[in-house]
């Protein structure tokens, strides 16, 4: 059974999508993908040189093209467009044959194959994602006054890898109570979309082992002392599916220097080698 | 044009060796090669793997057993076993249709396409290899020594990695020259089959750049020194072909901590993916 995977993204990430999508195929030999990407402003030969390279991995790429009129009611602010909705309201723009999906963002590395996630039964929630451990309390806490003293939730889910059961999203999710939400918490809104799906929806996701599901790149020391030395090198390399480079050290910079940079940036060089090939 | 690649080993480095296949296939699509193995008493059914492994890359091993008769007449001293001359005498062993080979040796990582190298037109040499400049020139002092006097060679070579001209060793590598060799210098040489190579083959050898074909991945740092802040980790990950692990800091091992061990160890997972599946 295919896999359908969720991107949405504007044309700065169109490089690191690629590499997170080499390295999807590369560590899933054997498994297909239906790639489902929801995007602004990909100029069409990008987009056919992607669908080329899904179909050079065995994969099928679906390009959403959202425009002016999609959300044409929902509000913007600072330098936010309304990209921030494709993920929070992937049930308005996905196909209603699409009952599960997995979103991940362009700046993960696969390095283990997703099935587990993907296969996981979520039930009745809405999303399966990953809290940011022991590095985000002071978040969780400003997110549960947003959320008015709600403090059911776990804690506070990184957005940046979510299995989203989009059956019951598409009964649960309404853009106008999102919406009415970003208006009126705007002011005080740190990552927006984040945010709200936290905010209204943290009690409706089924928490996943972040060091296996979204591993934060930055924090390798905190994984490894914070489980008495077990997850070191080897423990990741084996068992790790998404590394995520969070904040701002981008492993494709040319500064990048963490631990993971020498495996990223050979991943950006296998994905160049083979769009050179898809290019002649 | 298939490829020609020699390994020579005992069976503490077979691992490692599965390893640098794996990273020799993945970054060579569209290439085939011809593994030759000299080997001592590496299990059959772990010779029957390994090369299930080949062919599941598209790849062809031949497993040459040196048996106990197999240079009889070689003189061994303190730990090393008669293994030592696989390398040196391979035109010994192998069959004359192989008129060109690539030596690698077990603890490189192949991060891109060793066609160019393959390709080298070596003319008259014996050997095509890479000097670990920089680093080594007291070891060279200690070879010239050896060479009584000869001078002419460019360096001490790196026998991890050579492009070897069969159709002239057979005509010019003899193995007694290189047994009276050994026999007059055991107490003297450090490595000894690298040391003969260097003091009787040194000037007969092509030199060819270390950062792409024998990068010494201990010394990222002197690497980027000497270039002037070229050779970055984008520049590595791109040009360089052979990522070579001297010395003891194994990246196979736990304690790994230097910055392509997240690379390898990767690799080392892929491949252990690779083997689950051929074992089923």
């Amino acid at each position: 059974m295919a896999m359908n995977i969720l991107v949405t993204l504007d044309k700065n990430y169109l490089p690191p999508l690629r590499t997170m999508m080499q390295s999807l195929f590369l560590n899933n030999p054997g498994e297909t993908f239906e790639i489902y990407m929801v995007h602004t402003d990909i100029p069409e030969n990008d987009v056919a040189l992607l669908a080329k390279f899904c179909a050079h991995h065995g994969g099928a790429l679906t390009a959403i093209a959202a425009k002016g009129e999609t959300f044409a009611d929902a509000p913007v602010f600072r330098h936010y467009t309304k990209a921030m909705y494709y993920r929070l309201l992937a049930n308005k723009l996905l196909p209603n044959s699409v009952d599960k999906i997995l979103y991940l963002d362009p700046d993960i590395l696969v390095i283990n194959p997703v099935r587990p996630l993907y296969d996981l039964d979520i039930g009745d929630f809405l999303y399966a994602g990953a809290i940011h451990t022991g590095i985000t309390s002071g978040v969780t806490d400003f997110i549960n006054k947003l959320r008015l003293g709600n403090e059911d939730a776990e804690g506070y889910y990184n957005s940046g890898v979510l299995l989203m059961n989009m059956e019951r999203q598409r009964r649960e999710i309404d853009s106008e109570e999102i919406f009415d939400f970003m208006e009126k918490h705007k002011d005080e809104l740190v990552l927006p979309d984040q945010d709200v799906m936290n905010a209204l929806y943290g009690v409706k996701t089924m928490s996943v082992d972040d060091s296996l599901y979204n591993y934060d790149a930055r924090y390798y020391g905190s994984y490894l002392l914070t489980s008495g030395g077990e997850k070191d090198l080897d423990w990741v390399m084996h068992n790790t599916v998404f590394l995520h480079f969070c904040g701002s050290e981008k492993p494709w910079k040319k500064s990048a220097n963490n631990r993971f940079a020498s495996l990223y940036k050979h991943y950006m060089n296998l994905t160049a080698r083979t769009l050179e090939v898809l290019s002649r």
